[in-house]
């Protein structure tokens, strides 16, 4: 996960490979499921092969605990 | 539909609201389904009550005359 600044907002990013977009779609359902059950959305970005997940916390424009244990549960996704 | 460049590359790019994640990620999953059908994949931005849903030609780092078949298909998918 890399740090990134958006508008001068702090969020947690990461890029996961996959084979072709269908992979990466079924990934992207997974990351919703887990965003759903915790109430916390990340932006997922979807194309061929790769998905792009970030987490930050709208309501304090920045990073929470929260996106950081987040992170965590997307990368349990692959495991 | 909004002509976009994106590193020298143009593209079409269109912002669809929703209700909630939910329903953004089932429209990103309609859209999957007939980029797999059409063998021709967009970018998909899924996020809290949006998807963003941007055409292009890899092949040729542009717009062909199927992107714009493929945002019309986008269209269809809410009506």
């Amino acid at each position: 996960w890399t740090p990134v600044t958006d508008d001068g907002v702090m969020m947690l990013r990461r890029e996961f490979k996959f084979k072709n977009f269908r992979q990466a779609l079924e990934f992207t359902n997974k990351v919703g499921e887990i965003a759903e059950a915790e109430k916390h959305h990340p932006e997922i970005i979807t194309e061929w092969g790769k998905a792009t997940v970030t987490w930050w916390t709208h309501a304090i424009n920045g990073l929470h605990k929260n996106d950081f244990v987040m992170a965590a549960k997307t990368d349990e996704i692959l495991k």
